[in-house]
């Protein structure tokens, strides 16, 4: 039998528990081509409050009563493709749950870095990628310009702050409390904005960046997409790719300093890791970080499959420092 | 002796007519390389509300008690540079007032399209040029697009959809009354949005573009941009070349559907006509529509210097259908 949460209800603003019910489901059969996989490691992200609406998206809505998905690193305990044989560690998207029968397109074995297999949904996966691409690509961040990043203590900002020192640039941060601002400066962020120390966050950035900004990173939107904004240099360029702010609350983001991206010519774009296809790159510069000893990773871990909702819900109080995941 | 108005007091809001003041001053002789203007038409348009506060911007701001500047067409009828002969009519910056000595660099002979002057401070000038790069480079338009503009009966809106219109696209334009909107569909747009009919504009435009729209081309900022945000197709583009919306008004824009941009892959661009150096492609592809009869020119005339600052608070109150000038 499979254990899998399930979207009960669908929820209008801040998801409770009620909203997710465990239930045992019997596994069918291996059909030719298919692996089963037990599960080690399930991520829990914010993207994942969009799929609790019935709305079209850039991913379909999670359906009431089946089990809902997300990221996962489990070991094949049964095979019928042989490309996957048992013992085969591997990523796939069966997640909230305890195990899984998925064709093995479904399911990537997990590239030989020598990082730990949950690092891979995490720094060596979509957070990761979320952080280099949307940096690098989306941003076209380089050498000396100065990165502004939100939810700098979260899975993606984390990697952000510290692929952007790697890289050569001048990088703040900005967090929510003195502990995480504590560790985003020892991630190596040259400034870092405590948005919960009572300043707003657009009084903070001009006094810790006085040129301005020529990147912002954003996963926050609301107040800190309105400080970048306001110290946004010229041919500033900003990448969205995520906007915690609105997910759980259908209010209004109130822009005061929009108007300031004609004169200063600003980029805003927003991006999906998923148009991302060609990760060669990725794993190449990650490791080399790895190795050179500048990238740092922190988890925040919930043991149990029961905690997995809990482990979500913390994530919008900001209850995570580096990734959020959930141990099986 | 020189009539010329002056910024006699930085407004707050919307200025009124004691904010401005009409002065006479005496002109200098001319240097070597330096020419005598007399003007026969002005431009007056909504970034100059910019220019009378008190801030750094893209351009700097009208010094108190001082000529101000902005566009102009006038004639040479002294002259003391061998490029600019006696006669010549020549577009400047020298604007707000009857008549100028600048140095032959600062003036530009009109190219010879067989328009009248004037349209070299409409169509085939700064608005012109703000409408065609805007769309076609900044926003990348092209042939089958569904292109929404905002302000389609003002000087660069009424450009944007006639430029649209030549080129294959489809095309929605919103303006203020029945009189302008029935203009706009004269101009050739596939559908009008009355803004001042009381739907919103988030709905009107859904009705007009079920299937979403390609490029917004944003005068307005407010609400019409969060109607394109709503209705933004896969990598949509916005060009933001004005926010008549909030120039006399600190107020903040408030953007329902900003988070959409993410799973839309939006892109966001901010942009300054000034940036763009080399016109002779504009010329040429305007010339060429104008002959195929494709380019439809309207201008809203007010007559007198005395009327100047009258002309620029009517953009402001949705006074002009296509471009505003004032004949001297």
């Amino acid at each position: 039998m499979m254990k899998a949460w399930t979207l009960a209800a669908r929820p209008e603003g801040l998801p409770q528990s009620e909203h997710f019910a465990l239930v045992e489901q019997p596994l069918p059969e291996l059909d030719e081509g298919q692996v089963r996989v037990v599960n080690r490691w399930l991520s829990v992200d914010p993207y994942m409050r969009g799929r609790m609406n019935d709305v079209k998206s850039y991913v379909p809505p999670f359906q009431l009563g089946e089990p809902m998905q997300g990221g996962a690193i489990g070991e094949v305990v049964e095979s019928r493709a042989d490309a996957i044989p048992v013992g085969t560690l591997v990523s796939h998207m069966a997640g909230w749950r305890d195990e899984a029968v998925l064709p093995a397109q479904h399911v990537q074995p997990l590239p030989e870095l020598g990082v730990d297999p949950q690092a891979f949904l995490g720094q060596f996966g979509m957070p990761g990628m979320t952080a280099y691409y949307g940096l690098l690509q989306i941003a076209e961040a380089k050498a000396g310009d100065t990165v502004f990043v939100s939810a700098a203590a979260g899975a993606v900002g984390s990697t952000v702050v510290q692929i952007a020192k790697a890289k050569g640039m001048t990088v703040i941060g900005s967090a929510g409390g003195a502990e995480k601002c504590a560790w985003v400066r020892e991630l190596g962020a040259d400034a870092v904005i405590d948005y919960k120390a009572g300043r707003s966050v657009v009084e903070a950035l001009g006094e810790v960046a006085p040129e301005g900004i020529d990147v912002y990173f954003d996963n926050v939107g609301g107040d800190h997409l309105d400080a970048a904004l306001a110290h946004a240099r010229l041919h500033a360029r900003f990448a969205i790719c995520g906007m915690i702010d609105v997910y759980n609350d259908a209010k209004p983001t109130s822009l005061k300093y929009l108007a300031r991206l004609i004169g200063n010519r600003v980029r805003i774009q927003g991006f999906i890791i998923a148009d991302f296809k060609d990760h060669s790159g990725f794993y190449r510069d990650m490791a080399t970080m790895l190795r050179e000893g500048t990238l740092k990773r922190e988890e925040t871990v919930f043991e149990g499959l029961e905690r997995t909702p809990e482990a979500f819900l913390a994530l919008f109080s900001g209850g995570n420092k580096g990734k959020m995941l959930v141990r099986l």
